[in-house]
């Protein structure tokens, strides 16, 4: 067969097999032996509310019904919750999912997309499959850089800015002012992606009021983090209706797991389980800058569910990382330097922030200097 | 604001906001009453196999972890199954999911896609969304024609073309031989998706041996009728490796619910369970062919978990659409010439078999002659 005989797109064709991240269960699979502690995907570590888990076991008797496909009821609440209209949200199959279609949207090949340099790699991972030319700006200081990634919009007249706030993989952030400046100093025509997957996590008041009217920017929030349902792959997109709208022109439209929704919707009725997840991550963060210090390493403070310890060198850090797995604990790190001086630990639970702390700290002696 | 500040490509700035269906939750917020009968949206009425039920009620316990983006256990069992290797599978959410992604990989702006005239609406809306441009050929005896999909191929030059087997909306098929002299007869750079959705409803043998070395076909299989798990979106394509590899560059690799891929599993493992589901849904196509006759209507011999109850005109068929919503019953029925002289009633459980019976008889009474 040659491979000619596929009609593949040019475009598909040219891609690499690549995939943004190998999950734990790869590894495993590869080291034959599971992971005592997984703080690597920075998946919660603290389950989600018994309301979301009765919720989502109650919705296995109508597993054989499709899920509404306009997610209605969940919708409405989160439109009461975000003080928007229902027509300024879209619900999709987490936050990845949704980056794909707001990629899908604007990108054609050859379209400039601006991002950091180290950020989310599988918001480049859509820019790439829908032939994009990805335009990345240094972080500075560790942070994401709205000045530059400014610069490069208009430089290159890119259509489309994807910026986390908090950050993944350090962790940082931008205060809800200097996030605001930046979208109102956007040229009309630009859109921005801002995913606030671990908003829950940060300071009170780092996510800028929500401002449908303007069409400059498209906010993601996802049920992953904080509420603990990252299998359920649920997230939510809100954003000014005509965005929406051309969401909802390409979007699968019975793509949701029924499931998923009405965990999703169940989960935000218990804000006292967020409230307490957020206080345990908080406490762990604070285990790990202890931990950090007490070994003579930095950290990067963290608005998230994660911290970045600084071991010093790419180097280091990929051989911490692997040492790591021998002792049966994930982690993971980011992808290029100066970033990758680090590595990122998801807080665990008391127990498995144990493991590691006990892991790294072997791990680090037998390190050469 | 004006339409240019929003920076939607050519392509999604011309898309209708239109859906492929409206799902039966809309309708019910239009009516404000539910229906007594969802015999509409080919759902199973026979629920998931208490295996799978259990699977998925455990997997809620890990639902704040990702699920594999492999799908590994998943795909070894289904290899194992059909017999192929697990890299000529690739695990999507639904059938719906696997066509977006086929038609991205093959389509670009003007491609011309065969499919036959009132096929899956799905796949239409697929190949509007990535530009391609629609050739359809006519059903002959309410089935779809191979020898004119064949012949358009040809003529377009048409590197997609799709092809249920059993058929939706009509319930017909084709036999093993028919699909596998069509493949052979594709010209090499021509995909066919075989859209094999219904097949567990199907006489034996219906399907075409397993042939994985050659690239002009993707089977589609699902776990959403049979196995009654439409709500968990989960499906697979098996096909040549190659293809496989495509999908792969391009599908979103943690988009896949954990408690979908725990279900199918355990779903996998109860063949018996699946029996039961067939058996009961062919007496029902017999309790829809003995209404029809007794009520003076001939029906669409079906292979799948629905019947096509011919009603003598598209005008009737609305007519009797709508006034079976008011008497709390689902249907749907074909949206194009002649095939929607027909309405379309899922088997349901015998309980709204008899609902459907009841009111489909006093709405045809209240009907115009």
């Amino acid at each position: 067969m040659t491979e000619r005989s596929i009609p593949f797109t040019e475009l598909v064709q040219s891609l690499p097999a690549t995939v943004p991240f190998v999950g734990p269960e790869a590894i495993e699979r590869q080291r034959g032996r599971t992971f005592e502690a997984r703080t690597g995907a920075n998946e919660s570590a603290f389950g989600v509310s018994p309301k979301a888990a009765a919720a989502m076991g109650e919705a296995v008797e109508r597993i054989s019904w499709y899920g509404d496909p306009e997610s209605f009821d969940l919708r409405q609440a989160l439109a009461a919750k975000h003080g928007v209209a229902m027509e300024e949200i879209c619900v999709g199959g987490g936050i990845d999912e949704l980056l794909g279609l707001v990629v899908r949207m604007t990108v054609t090949p050859g379209t400039p997309v601006v991002t950091s340099l180290g950020a989310y790699p599988t918001f480049n991972y859509h820019v790439a499959g829908f032939g994009g030319r990805l335009v990345t700006m240094p972080y500075v200081d560790d942070r994401e850089d709205p000045a530059s990634l400014l610069a490069a919009v208009g430089k290159e007249r890119a259509p489309l800015v994807y910026l986390a706030n908090p950050d993944n993989p350090m962790g940082t952030w931008q205060e809800a002012g200097a996030v605001a400046d930046f979208v109102a100093a956007l040229p009309q025509g630009c859109l921005l992606v801002l995913d606030e997957a671990y908003i829950e996590f940060a300071p009170e008041g780092l996510a800028p009021p929500l401002d449908t009217s303007d069409p400059r920017v498209m906010r993601m929030r996802t049920f992953s983090k904080a509420h603990g349902m990252a299998g359920a792959r649920i997230g939510y997109a809100i954003a000014h209706r005509e965005l929406i709208t051309g969401l909802n022109k390409i979007r699968n439209h019975f793509g949701l797991n029924r499931i998923a929704q009405a965990g999703a919707l169940a989960s935000l009725d218990d804000p006292a389980f967020i409230a307490q997840v957020t206080a345990e991550v908080a406490a762990g963060r604070e285990d790990y800058y202890a931990l950090a210090a007490r070994l003579g390493l930095s950290t990067i403070p963290s608005a998230t569910n994660f911290v970045a310890i600084d071991v010093g060198s790419g180097e280091r850090a990929r051989a911490i990382l692997q040492a790591l797995q021998e002792e049966d604990v994930f982690i993971r790190m980011p992808g290029v330097p100066p970033l990758d001086r680090c590595i990122r630990v998801t807080v665990g639970r008391p127990e498995e922030r144990a493991l590691f702390a006990a892991a790294f700290e072997r791990v680090l002696a037998a390190l050469p200097a």
